[in-house]
């Protein structure tokens, strides 16, 4: 609190990421990173950009990387937005669409983003609850609304929606944009980015800091009919001409040309989503049903506890301490050896 | 336009960049780049930091890259805040600081993104004009106000004003946040960031872009009293956790710490300006003082029709068709050859 501080930033309660301990060895199960590395074109591009043309702006329009999206999902550049990560995306085009009369909707269980940036932009909101089994009912949509988001697969449940299920709200939601955040999509989902073309106001985000492995690269991106594009790039051009560097455009590029790595890697990690989750099934954790990169799970032993105890170990997972998920861990789904590690520390804190 | 839009977007007009001409032995002197490279340590940190470990998300404090910039400049890293590309950085400050009841003041010719915050975080402004000799004259900013920003040197007249001149303004203007964009103090200006332990109102911004040869890379920062930045950091954390990707921060700090380049390159940079300058005024030019890495220049020939002449010729400098300034040239100082290349093609066009 200061004096100099705007009423806004007084009243601003900050998005908190996952920590990034800097001590060695640990197990890192608690921001969702690949964990595996990026392709290795992706590392050749960048280090092929490491020149002295770092002296020199970037395209501002990453153009070459908006065509390669664009090409890669089979539609228009001019149908594609860029941006720092996609928080920085989803920061743009709540300005840009939701930022009205009418309150926005989102599931009360979501990414726990989407209120903080209704707060820095003043965007009155109406959170939808999950149902029991942490579903999103989308039939509680069908409301006057000035804007829906949800994350799908949601987070941090990691339960996936069905994309006829989303067409459906689209046929009835016509008249406000309707965002789905797609950061988990590639681990067993299914993408809404073909409906773009057949729906003006749908907007998918996307983001490489998962699938593609390049959290610390700071890449997302949205793809949407041409006027939500225009849209987002009026906000991205009043806030910052050049918010992708030259190495990030160039790996960001690359990495859309290794579909085989893409796909060898996900499966993988889906391959060992099922072990972890029979793993915790077996020791008497409930595990709600995932399609991303890590698993939602509780115990009849609290979730606060066993946390601490996993990180007594160095073993370090993710807890949230908020209404209805209190008693849930999320879990990244890490490499075959880290899953192994955490199951037998867990094994003997819960005293299976 | 478009019925999706929020009405803050439709009212937008946002800045427009010098443009990224991709047109192979251009003679680009419209974006104030750096001449010369990154200093040879950049290149190479950057490159050992071009490893799997991209899989994993940058520190979002940045706290290696604070910490070498409080101790380059003998402040404490929680007087320094960082972003991507200085312009990040004076977006978040307008919404930390600036959104409030009062109009905040700026020069009628300085940087032109500040309106375009204005616009997008509808914060309310008044414009002081710069004297017939485009100076600033800060005592016209002693009236009310909720806040004072100006670039020094400015921009895009180069010119710089004294610290002692700027510390008188800081005396008398104690209530709202004074912000000086150094972004090119570099070049023969002098910094006011040791005054930043004396002013709890004084935020300095600074970039890499210009003197430091890093606008690939996407790079600002700003320092000030440890509770201004606290500010700066809850807007920040409420829009994006990670700015800074991994081969940002490695590159930036590695850039600290080779101040016999940075002096070296800066002092070429003086050189060529005087140079440039030399040669602008002979062949009838008027060239406003400069202490930034570009000239503000005017002749009895129009000021478009000279630039599209230019351009004619490969050689592209910025023109703002702004009141007042219309009828000046904003000319980067380039290489030598660069600058001896631009002047035989001014003679010819202006028949001198």
């Amino acid at each position: 609190m200061s004096r100099f501080w705007s009423e806004v930033t007084n009243a601003l309660s900050p998005y908190v990421p996952g920590e990034q301990p800097q001590i060695e060895n640990i197990i890192k199960l608690n921001t969702n990173e690949n964990p595996y590395g990026p392709a290795p074109g992706v590392l050749k591009a960048i280090t092929e950009q490491t020149t002295g043309d770092l002296r020199k702006y970037p395209d501002p329009n990453a153009a070459a990387l908006k065509q390669t999206i664009g090409g890669y999902y089979g539609i228009s550049p001019s149908q594609v937005f860029v941006g720092n990560g996609s928080d920085e995306v989803l920061a743009h085009l709540f300005v840009a669409f939701f930022k009205g009369k009418r309150p926005i909707l989102f599931p009360d269980i979501t990414y726990s983003f989407f209120p903080v940036y209704c707060r820095l932009f003043e965007i009155e909101s109406r959170q939808i609850p999950v149902n029991d089994r942490f579903e999103i009912e989308l039939d509680e949509y069908a409301q006057e609304n000035g804007g829906i988001i949800f994350a799908n697969p949601n987070a941090p449940t990691g339960i996936f929606k069905p994309v006829d299920a989303i067409e459906s709200l689209l046929k009835t939601n016509t008249d406000s944009v309707v965002v789905i955040d797609e950061a988990y999509v590639d681990f067993g989902g299914q993408s809404c980015i073909p409906l773009v073309n057949k729906y003006p106001n749908l907007l998918v985000v996307q983001t490489l800091s998962k699938s593609r492995s390049l959290a610390g690269l700071r890449v997302g991106f949205a793809c949407g009919n041409a006027e939500l594009i225009e849209g987002l790039n009026r906000v991205k051009n009043s806030f910052n001409s050049y918010p992708m560097d030259r190495l990030a455009i160039a790996g960001a590029i690359a990495s859309f040309f290794d579909d085989k790595y893409l796909k060898e890697t996900t499966e993988q990690i889906i391959y060992n989503r099922e072990f972890l989750t029979k793993g915790l099934k077996k020791i008497g954790f409930t595990v709600l049903p995932s399609k991303a990169n890590f698993v939602f799970a509780c115990h009849r032993q609290d979730a606060a506890d066993i946390m601490q105890q996993l990180r007594e170990r160095a073993i370090i997972v993710r807890h949230f301490d908020a209404p209805r998920i209190e008693q849930f861990l999320r879990i990244t789904v890490g490499t075959y050896r880290e899953i192994k590690l955490l199951l037998a520390a867990l094994e003997e804190i819960v005293g299976a």
